[in-house]
């Protein structure tokens, strides 16, 4: 089989990397690479070298932070609606010819705030069944991504703070002091399930309904290993809520993306609701860059 | 006018006093004193007897943390509805009599989270119009509270973390990033009143509508100066939709308690509701510590 593209996953905490078949299929991967954050003197060049060390000189694509303003080159966002064509003409490449980067999608709408996502789009792509597929895709986690996509273009999306806010409150503030210092959710425990049912029910009520942490835990109804798990359920929950609220859920199952416990936690909570969602496949990123980079005139 | 109580306000980070009248005028008053979080040693006899120094020997009831687990000697919560003389068996003397606190109040219903204040309830009694008046309270703030009173009696309340979230998503979240780091928020701003407007039309979307301070600030439609007042706005506005919701604020203007800028704000707030709000006078805490220690017999 020929070789024919290395896809990188650079992201701001971490590097991953694929070298990629012409018909897509993975002969080999990388992961451990510094993400941009920890890359030395930002000298990616050099970091880019010793990742691929050993590998073919192939082209070379990448998505994720480094097209943003803090990587190695930026690629401005692409408006929606976006697919893998609408995409290509946005590839940057760097200075040295090393690599290309994928450009990020914003959608934006007259008198609405925009919205922007760089990285995810690629692993839509890669879970697309079809390069003309549609359907509606859930990618849980720091900021969770809601995207609806229309014969294979990001046609809208919406991002959630969820994971961001539950860490923070984890961390910061006082719902954090009655929760066991080293605890962390369990997505399995009924803390989470009772904490999803309260967010799914009262979204619009999320202020008032995130101090019940404290006080079920003085009123010693919520443990302080339970604690976390509640929160993390109840912001599920209003996530989830507030997102059925924008996307019409109808046709074709949801399709989750992401890491294997929390797009279970998010599928039992759907359930809960009615909705079979379906959770992708691994390697959606290297599949989401052969599909670009086949599009873009990359491959073969 | 005979001297007949030093009335103390003893929270988290603050401590003040008022010497009081038997009818209740507040014939001095100090402030700078230590909150129990900066009490040395948690001596805080001592503390107080500083504090108190040159002021005669009198009753002395405080409220606020100072009754908390925390706090020099616990009084635990009296349960919803709450009035003067519902609190007074609810006061607890420390083990030298050198004074008696202010016990908070729950509120428990079953199948909710149950609900608490400390401090609050004091401000509130001091805040009603006559012994046995009706109405609802708003103390914004940090963990801002909503209280339904009736008949003198606090007969239901809810708190909203508004707050407390503004000042760790400003700190320690993505969305500070875009902040000028000493913007604080302006309550005046047109941006205060674009972020109301969202929240208070959209408090069960909120996981999805803070991502806007930051996206607003990458496309440049939001200054680094106004980001603050905009979440703050986002917040705020989310607050009020939910309490609103609740509370049936209906016949007479619903009262705020607090800092004289954040009842100007949240009165505009409501006032585009079509709900005329009253501030509350200044010295409402020593107005119901004395209410208080009338019905405990503690005057006279």
């Amino acid at each position: 089989m020929a070789v024919a593209l290395i896809a990188l996953d650079w992201g701001t905490t971490s590097l991953r990397g694929w070298l990629i078949a012409v018909d897509g299929t993975i002969l080999d991967r990388r992961a451990g690479g510094p993400g941009i954050l920890a890359v030395r003197d930002t000298d990616f060049a050099a970091a880019h070298r010793r990742f691929v060390d050993g590998w073919p000189l192939l082209p070379t694509l990448a998505s994720g932070m480094i097209g943003s303003k803090q990587g190695w080159i930026e690629a401005p966002y692409v408006s929606c609606p976006g697919g893998f064509a609408d995409l290509a003409p946005g590839l940057r490449a760097t200075l040295d010819g090393a690599l290309r980067v994928v450009p990020g999608i914003a959608w934006q709408v007259p008198g609405l705030a925009p919205d922007v996502m760089r990285g995810e789009e690629t692993q839509i792509f890669g879970a697309l069944e079809s390069d003309d597929a549609s359907g509606l895709f859930i990618l849980p986690g720091t900021h969770s991504k809601w995207a609806r996509v229309t014969a294979g273009r990001i046609a809208a999306f919406a991002t959630f703070m969820t994971g961001e806010i539950f860490a923070v409150l984890r961390q910061h503030s006082i719902l954090g002091r009655l929760m066991a210092a080293d605890a962390m959710p369990d997505l399995n425990a009924a803390a989470f399930e009772a904490g999803a049912e309260v967010g799914l029910n009262h979204s619009d009520d999320l202020l008032h309904r995130l101090f019940a942490v404290r006080t079920l835990g003085l009123f010693e109804r919520l443990s302080a290993i339970d604690a976390p798990s509640y929160l993390s359920g109840l912001l599920i929950g209003a996530e989830i809520a507030a997102a059925l609220q924008r996307e019409a859920v109808g046709g074709s199952p949801p399709t989750l993306i992401g890491a294997r416990p929390l797009c279970a936690a998010y599928q039992r909570v759907l359930a809960a609701q009615g909705i079979a969602a379906r959770i992708a496949g691994e390697d959606v990123t290297p599949r989401g860059l052969w599909r670009i980079a086949r599009a873009a005139g990359m491959i073969g």
